[in-house]
């Protein structure tokens, strides 16, 4: 079972991922977290590539690199790892792609969807999960009090643009897709991610 | 104008690109010489990591590793100084990527358009000149004499599948394809890219 977390930064991902991973550990589950880009060597050259020149980089060229990293992640540890019976749990995978460089950033959404299948080989996840806050509370949230200024503004108008791409994702396939309420407590959270991810797992006869 | 070098290792495209560099700059034209991967800091850090694992890597995540390159290559490099007027001359392009995981290695050629197209954003060469040299010929230079094994015998079939990848791209786009004949002696191969050249300069009104 390959579940996937999507979502702005800030959002609390890590912190449930590995509270997740805790838990089907603790059930017996043989289960691995995984992050975008990274995991693989060539995946953490990547990772140090991008934060060694992301300001001189095409915007081509980021996303080849972030499938590159995907392509390499895939061969060598996620689709060996699911068809050993295992769990994979990632933060970030295709959709981050779909939500960021396309409907975020404006690149073709037809092409992005091409070199991916092509990176993936076509390997969708079973479970995303959407950890969902609003833009303009996840921006105050970051920056603490304060008004916003122009850069600010954009960003906002961003954030929105890459939460309505989520949506626009999540409509597309609902089966897929969960939306997590991001602005509940931790516990809260947590709780919810448990029964969302123990349900699918029993559904399968993992638990 | 945008000229590319195509063809098997060892068929001379470095040793005549460089003569060609020279005859330009002395005829008072803004010309550049550049390979793949390569030519800004993500291609070298790219090149680094494919020379460095190249056993390891998974044959889609090489292949958008080098797209990546060509990406920021075409966008920090090649355009610019084709807009200003200038001769860009480049040892490998996307036809590379075509011949070898196309029709060499067998990856979808309708997915290998389709990420070269993002890529370069449809940024095609003027001309192309293919460094043709019968396979076996090839090896057999490179390998001085004595018979063929197993392996040896399937590294000709791969490079005579490549062979036949050029050609069948040459034959696609005649206007833009000159074949050179790599197997002459280096004066007349010398003598033959200048004299091509030179026309398609002149034709341009340049020289």
């Amino acid at each position: 079972m390959f579940i996937t977390f999507e979502g702005p930064e800030g959002g609390g991902k890590t912190t449930v991922m590995a509270f997740l991973l805790e838990r089907l550990l603790a059930h017996g589950l043989s289960a691995i977290s995984l992050r975008e880009p990274g995991g693989t060597h060539v995946g953490e050259q990547v990772r140090r590539l991008l934060l060694d020149t992301r300001s001189d980089i095409a915007p081509a060229a980021e996303m080849l690199l972030f499938s590159a990293s995907r392509a390499q992640l895939v061969e060598a540890i996620i689709r060996p790892h699911l068809q050993g019976g295992g769990v994979v749990l990632c933060d970030r995978y295709a959709d981050s792609t779909l939500a960021y460089q396309g409907f975020g950033r404006g690149l073709d959404l037809t092409a992005l969807r091409q070199i991916t299948r092509f990176a993936t080989g076509g390997l969708t996840p079973d479970l995303t999960l959407f950890f969902d806050i609003d833009p303009a509370q996840g921006l105050a949230r970051r920056q603490g009090s304060g008004g916003m200024d122009r850069m600010d503004a954009q960003t906002l108008d961003f954030h929105h643009r890459v939460r309505d791409g989520y949506l626009a994702l999540m409509a597309a396939e609902p089966a897929r897709w969960v939306r997590i309420d991001a602005s509940a407590p931790l516990a809260v959270v947590q709780g919810t991610v448990i029964q969302v991810v123990g349900e699918r797992l029993s559904a399968r006869g993992m638990i």
